[in-house]
């Protein structure tokens, strides 16, 4: 699964085959079949076991006692962090295997793009639990803390990591967090 | 070429070969490789001229005399609608062909890679221009009329449209303008 994910965060889903994933996971292809009946099967398996690891951390920094613009904040930082851990350790920006995945499958692969759907709608429920805290709190307006502005901040963290990766630049994540303090209003 | 860009919207590049597209566009192998020295120059030919089209759309907008926030709101508009038009014509949202192909390709493909940088480029120095019109008419101060700026406008663009492709609801995209008064601290 490790060398599923790794392989198509660099090249994609479609240019992948099971050989090369073989070839690099070190196994041979029938060990393969036996634990997975195909690519799609393997790669709905390797999705929900990244988003598992990686959404114990977003939950870390989302369901903390901080202000839920910092706990916002700190999520934003840390996805901006990963891209640079990216660059620095094997010298390209590989951004997000979901949105990476989203725009190459749509929805042609069933499978995959129902695990994909999965994930980001979990994340847009727990960017809007944090904006409705903020609203009961009393730091945004009613008006500001729906759904649609949970998913236009997860939007904009996406739309930034495409052109981090476009150039090869994980700076353009450094300034995510006053533009989603702008989308929120409460810059 | 239009076949190769309608199949690659709906399934990526890396999954699209070359005998796929000659059975598509209705001819032969031979024909294609006396054109084309082979599917990674078609694609940069292919997106080429589907800038080349679709940038003409642009630039009638955001050339206009109209009041620069009012251009921009068209050309949001405009994305939108073309959005709710795949919808309509084809069942679904099929979102950015650059964005789709920027996410997958990454920069394994110099070519496909340098072409897509390219139009993109291009996309920000349009967006930033009129910025830096709203800056000289007085609707903007200088500090929100930067290439940063303009790259978070286009960067909320494409990150809703892949919002819009994973639910396939191009509604989505239909408060983009709000969002883009807020990245720019207007609302």
């Amino acid at each position: 699964m490790e060398a599923a994910c790794e392989l198509m965060r660099g090249r994609g889903y479609g240019a992948i085959g099971v050989a090369e994933i073989c070839e690099r996971a070190g196994v041979r292809k029938g060990s393969f079949y036996y634990f997975f009946e195909s690519k799609q099967a393997l790669t709905v398996e390797a999705l929900r076991q990244a988003w598992q690891g990686e959404s114990a951390g977003w939950r870390a920094v989302l369901e903390s006692e901080d202000h839920p613009f910092r706990r916002l904040e700190a999520l934003l930082r840390a996805q901006a962090q990963s891209q640079h851990d990216s660059k620095r350790d094997v010298g390209t920006v590989r951004g997000c295997l979901y949105g990476n995945l989203t725009l190459e499958v749509g929805r042609h692969d069933e499978a995959v793009h129902a695990c994909l759907k999965e994930i980001f709608d979990e994340q847009v429920v727990m960017v809007h639990k944090v904006l409705l805290e903020a609203y009961t709190d009393g730091h945004l307006p009613a008006t500001r803390a729906s759904r649609d502005h949970a998913r236009a901040v997860l939007a904009q963290l996406e739309g930034m990591v495409l052109f981090a990766k476009l150039d090869n630049d994980p700076h353009h994540l450094d300034t995510l967090w006053p533009q989603v303090e702008g989308l929120l209003g409460i810059a």
